[in-house]
């Protein structure tokens, strides 16, 4: 292992040019799940590419999919020394609603150090950070201490629809001895994290049909099926007032918790109090007998995301409405199957669906949850990587959120994951105002150079 | 009681001028529910206004309130003979979904003889009957059989805000012997129908908050209350999966109907199977014990009318929403009490909330049940002129329908009601492709001239 410092002073000298780099890549509107912005996918990869070629990445290829193309690159001139796979995405959420955020989602501001804009934080200012530290050592040095391989994809917010057979398909040439992907948030501001676990993701879209058309509430009400009592009906049906889920076989696959692994997260002495403060809620929910670690991390889920049916303007309208539609997603954890799971809640749904009404269902891409040991010396390097460049030891966690390709990578590939974050929890991803910390992002860059120096001899 | 068939000639030389101007009515997007188009109220009124001065009704005024204004003008030179008030409304409800139209809703058009707007039948179209009949007896005869007193209010479909105040207040004014209202269906087409009771009305908008932002659900989801899921478990509460409502005391003040009503109920033979089959519902749905004529004329019910929260775009979104809302109203019949019934709701409400939920309420405007005995000569002479105009008998039903003005009228005036209805169940009123047959327009005015011959003697 080497200790080099003198990527560092380009970095300072260049950070300028690097934000605002990062706020062009960050106004362009790549929204995955909205079909409009298909052109904005096309024009964030090759965005990316360019970006790629610019700081001297090979083989630089915008590869077209059945949905939005893969950018991938290489730089595999270090003969001998283990071969590292980046992986992010440039695709983001959609914004909705637009009118709570305080600055134009595709037009970055830095306030207050942090960069405000769709994406920021998930995921183009931490894919961003790989790249930038990439340039940093081959304009410093002319060469890298580990071969990399970038591979970077437009759908990871909607469920890698393509991605998974795009791994299949392209195994040879992502070959790798290590995966590393920065897509995940610290443990806090501060405290780095490196995650050994995520959750499955699993879900579909309700559409419930009742008559015809709307009709009045006075004329019809009473003797035929409001499709959105039937919804509500159904839904109720799935989560009993503890906040356990209730679908016939739901628990089954869950793997139980070791007592060591629960010590574990009871030393990170997360503080319930505090998070119920910050997100202004009377008191926190979910399943009695398990920590707010615990529910999130180790715990699968069933939420409803979104419902709507009926009259949703000013004042009031007298319908008995003809439609009623929810989505709803599960966070999954080992051993549940995805595939099982959504089986499962559909016929949960025939058996709940009441007379009058007719329940279709429209399956959102799934994700098997994931769990990589710990002990492995690529993510022990990681841990160091974290303290050369923060200067306090990071801390080894799961996460609930879900990155369904890490398990289709680990799968095809064969391969240890390493999940190094730079996000915060509190920077609005999903959400309306999302920014990241540009602290993280100049530590960030440095954790990532010094990890391809710290990985150089341990594999 | 005189016949006369004079004015027929007459109507048949104007009707396309009626038509023209009614399609200009029509044509006006007076929409009291949406705040947005206040300025389209007071155009619809004074359109209103000089409609009432053109045919020769005097005192005409558009009367400002404290919301839309009130439209009133009188004819009162048949001495010694009975005055009746004529009611309408000059307000329409929402269009949305405004894509499920095939015309657009303001720019009337005539279709098979059917005229297609927003208001057509509901209640433009059949208010301008009336003032077409008085039209016609005027320009025929010089003189009225009986005295008039028109008023026509701007926020019957947003629950008559203000015009409760402007009855009590105005109760000289209109003080008369009868009150004639044009603002219900006909039992079937071609069976006109006399309207002797109605349901009354209350509701509310409930707001379910959560979180102080939009949630990742895969981060925070198991761990604090989703205002959606809080939402539906409420709503669920609200109603057993046979259709009756659990609101605790909901029914008590229910009056029990007769054996003798409910005879006069099966006698109408109403075809189930047919409406089953019209609405293109699997099954109705309703309280067993009671057939759809029941449910809907004599029993009360609890209706979602809206609901809505989260992500409702193309795909999916991964959220755990900060909020959620629904619009619910409750159709009531004597002896409920609109209000003691809201509150009734309130406390369920206040009971079912789960922890880490805050749920705020906002009522809407209510009405009373209202019954009227069908006994008296001013409805026994509307019988008559149906039979004249249809050439058949009419029935004497209850609608499922609201109109809270009509119980104000009653107490306030104290005078029987004498519903005459020219719409028909299938015209799509508060739904997309609203229409009104002009069949019943052309022998709607027909049968109001004639009740005026009818009633000359009868009071």
């Amino acid at each position: 292992m080497r200790l080099s410092t003198h990527y560092e002073q380009f970095l300072q000298n260049n950070r300028n040019r690097h934000l605002e780099e990062l706020k062009q890549f960050l106004s362009i509107p790549s929204i995955s799940a909205l079909s409009e912005h298909k052109p904005n996918m096309v024009q964030a990869a090759e965005w990316t590419a360019e970006a790629l070629r610019q700081i001297g990445i090979e083989n630089v290829q915008v590869i077209p999919t059945e949905g939005n193309p893969v950018v991938y690159g290489d730089w595999l001139k270090a003969e001998g020394k283990p071969t590292s796979l980046i992986y992010g995405h440039y695709d983001v959420q959609p914004v909705d609603p637009l009118h709570l955020w305080e600055t134009p989602p595709f037009e970055p501001e830095i306030i207050e150090n942090k960069i405000f804009a769709r994406g920021a934080s998930d995921n183009k200012g931490q894919m961003f950070i790989h790249i930038k530290a990439l340039e940093a050592l081959l304009a410093s040095d002319g060469t890298l201490p580990v071969n990399v391989k970038l591979c970077f994809e437009g759908e990871e917010e909607i469920g890698s629809v393509h991605f998974d057979a795009f791994i299949k398909a392209h195994k040879e040439r992502l070959a790798a001895d290590v995966l590393v992907i920065s897509d995940s948030v610290m443990y806090a501001k501060g405290k780095p994290a490196i995650i050994y676990g995520l959750r499955g993701l699993c879900g579909m879209q309700i559409d419930v049909k009742g008559p015809k058309g709307d009709l009045h509430s006075g004329l019809y009400g009473g003797a035929v099926q409001n499709p959105i009592h039937a919804l509500v009906q159904i839904l109720d049906s799935m989560r009993n007032k503890q906040g356990e889920i209730t679908i016939d076989g739901f628990y089954d696959q869950v793997r139980n918790v070791s007592e060591e692994e629960r010590e574990q997260f009871r030393s990170l002495q997360f503080n319930e109090e505090q998070m119920s403060q910050e997100l202004q809620v009377t008191e926190l929910f979910g399943e009695k007998d398990y920590s707010v670690l615990e529910r999130t991390w180790v715990r699968p889920t069933l939420e409803i995301n979104g419902i709507y049916g009926g009259f949703k303007g000013e004042g009031n309208k007298t319908v008995l409405p003809s439609e009623a539609h929810a989505k709803i997603t599960c966070r999954l954890v080992p051993d549940q199957d995805p595939d099982d799971i959504v089986e499962r809640i559909q016929r949960h749904i025939d058996r709940h669906t009441p007379p009058g009404a007719v329940v279709t269902t429209t399956r959102f891409d799934s994700g098997k949850p994931f769990v990589t040991p710990f002990d492995h010396p690529a993510i022990q390097a990681a841990g160091r990587a974290y303290r050369y460049a923060y200067g306090v030891e990071a801390v080894y966690i799961r996460s609930g959120g879900s990155i369904p390709i890490v398990e289709t990578f680990a799968t095809v590939l064969n391969i240890p994951v390493v999940m190094m974050g730079f996000g915060l929890n509190d920077e609005n991803i999903h959400a309306p105002n999302e920014h990241f910390h540009l602290d993280n992002f100049d530590k960030g860059i440095i954790t990532v150079c010094q990890y391809w120096f710290e990985l150089e001899d341990s594999l």
